[in-house]
């Protein structure tokens, strides 16, 4: 572990992880005085970049948590890959961590999450516990085909899924030799999020819903509000997600993915971090989704998480061939002068999430037009 | 001088000065993948605090600026204080700076300033180069009482500005030992700022025309748009800047501050970086000024300056006698969500620029009132 030598002046927030979530979360610490530090894997990850206070450590060793963690005023976590045992010792070191084990294990571990939600009358797809492919099988015969098989820990961006129609699909998955979970494929109309955040205090907001849009598994383009949301519909979906963060005792963020069916609304999966279901926050709100959390975890009252234009898209940015982005800001920038690039300092790898466009204005058609633009010129060269 | 080892992903952008200025940067570069480099006189400045590839060296110091450059696709400043030779001697190594000498100068030098300004037709104040106070009592029986005595070099924030009406305080102002410049007292109205952005290629824009609130010499408070100023104006206060811009040939930011009088409008001082008047382009505009000053100095494509509400007020945080600051976001957050708070991470000092406040919205005198609030209780503790 580096330990450098610097004096905070505002409460100091620590980071476990350093990918773009928390460097995104560096500019409103920047805005707010708040001293933003990141416990690395490497003085290359994305918000090591930019903050200064990085100290490069093992996130699944207990004395680099620890050691980490002293002189922290605030505990928090870029990524849910924190073992939940580790997470509860920080806690018992008397740190104050958010959100604690014990909410946090929801989002870790997706039979627990599943358990829970159900116990609290939360609308889940069909889901069982399977140990063997037989196990499987007989879940398929009860549910009909196709099952969705899920890992129990450590899946993010479709990998850990495997949607399975054959027997050959189910072994395939079982071959990975890891706890599985099944669960009915929830035939939706589209796939919604909601990004609400909770203090220790127990306050409570909610971001209007967005509408995610989905390829591979991967979130490439996210549409806030939902467009033509009923507006009971937007009320019940914010209504389940506070409910989630209340019953679960979240601190910090939580981001609800939800299907939306013929027959409402299930929940799909739980994040409890900044999500990219809400980076068009930045631009878009009044309160970005990473000072949010920064004002969560520290126990400060909310921000207001009002839209700041009718319409706002954010898209992904996923890495192509070529490696050099910069060449291309050139024409993006002279094409649209609205458009807000985010790039996360991370080498281009094809396929690789590498950074994100957002626009904002009155006109749906043409907001979505304009982030496609930039984000298909950025990553591809191609004029569309 | 100290070398980290910091391998760029992105253009890298050199900024000669640590302070606010520079820390704000920060936050667009991390969005745009820009590499910042500050020069700091210590590990404790403004931006030091929040910019890895931080240099500590000396702005007057030729080896140090050389070395500093090294890497950088660009060089601009965060302050006027590095001598204009040496600034010139930046560009002759090759270096990309912005602004340039040539136009830096105008900024740096009040003198040569009013020469060219009242050369190309810029509406300015009386004024001479005055060597003693003879000199002065001349230019007072010209041009009546009171005169302003203005350090021809060096002043800033009400600073080096002698408002003279006795030959007592003629003769104050010239025990400084410094050379001055004498100016006709101008009896305005109020008092504008206009900042516009110029690139390298010749490409300009203009955000809206701003109110500014000066005491003792200070900025506290800016109103956007300048409120019921005329747009015939408001386009002459605009076009005014654009020129200056374009006659100095000024690449990056051109803040020009203006008076507005009973015949019109009269410039007063010139700064070619980020500006206070600018703060609430943060919240404010599309494009904040840090990112428009990246974009200008990269010869980038210049970003939209259009007000993201009818009504932004600024308001400065000047330091109190209580150091503690971060006591008080508790009940600013809570009274009013949707506020813009903004720290230095500066020691609070009596009188120091330490933060701002933003406030936005459809109503000027509410938006103005909750920006108030929010600055004198967090400066005084006091509830307004």
């Amino acid at each position: 572990m580096s330990s450098p030598s610097y004096r905070p002046i505002g409460p100091v927030v620590g980071m476990i992880g350093a990918g773009q979530l928390a460097r995104m979360t560096q500019q409103p610490a920047i805005a707010l005085g708040i001293e933003l530090r990141v416990l690395a894997g490497s003085l290359d990850d994305s918000a090591a970049r930019v903050v200064v206070d990085t100290r490069v450590g093992d996130h699944r060793s207990s004395a680099d948590l620890l050691d980490f963690a002293q002189g922290c005023d605030a505990i928090t976590f870029d990524h849910e890959h924190v073992p939940t045992e580790l997470v509860r010792e920080l806690a018992d070191a008397g740190h104050s961590v958010h959100p604690g084990a014990d909410a946090l294990v929801h989002a870790q571990d997706k039979a627990v999450m599943r358990e829970r939600l159900t116990a609290i009358g939360v609308p889940c797809p069909p889901w069982a516990r399977v140990d063997t492919p037989a196990d499987a099988e007989r879940f398929a015969a009860e549910h009909g085909l196709p099952i969705v098989l899920k890992a129990v820990r450590g899946g993010y961006d479709g990998r850990g899924v495997w949607v399975c129609r054959t027997p050959a699909d189910v072994a395939d998955a079982f071959s990975a030799g890891i706890p599985l979970l099944a669960e009915g494929f929830v035939p939706f109309k589209r796939e919604l999020a909601v990004l609400v955040a909770r203090s220790p205090h127990g306050q409570g907001v909610s971001y209007p819903v967005v509408e995610t849009v989905q390829e591979d598994g991967i979130c490439v383009e996210v549409l806030a509000p939902a467009p033509g949301l009923d507006g009971e519909d937007a009320a019940q979906a914010q209504r389940i997600a506070l409910k989630i963060a209340h019953e679960l005792g979240v601190t910090g963020l939580l981001a609800v993915e939800m299907f939306e069916t013929e027959d409402g609304l299930v929940v799909n999966e739980l994040a409890m971090r900044p999500h990219n279901s809400g980076h068009w926050t930045i631009e878009g709100a009044r309160t970005s989704q990473f000072e949010q959390h920064l004002r969560a975890v520290l126990d400060l009252p909310l921000g207001s998480p009002s839209l700041t234009a009718p319409h706002v898209v954010m898209v992904n940015l996923l890495g192509g061939d070529d490696p050099d982005l910069f060449k291309r800001y050139e024409h993006v920038m002279a094409h649209d002068p609205g458009v807000k690039v985010h790039f996360y300092g991370k080498e281009v790898r094809p396929g690789r999430k590498i950074g994100h466009v957002t626009a904002y204005g009155a006109d749906l058609d043409d907001v979505r037009a304009r982030a496609r633009h930039a984000a298909v010129y950025l990553t591809t060269g191609e004029y569309t």
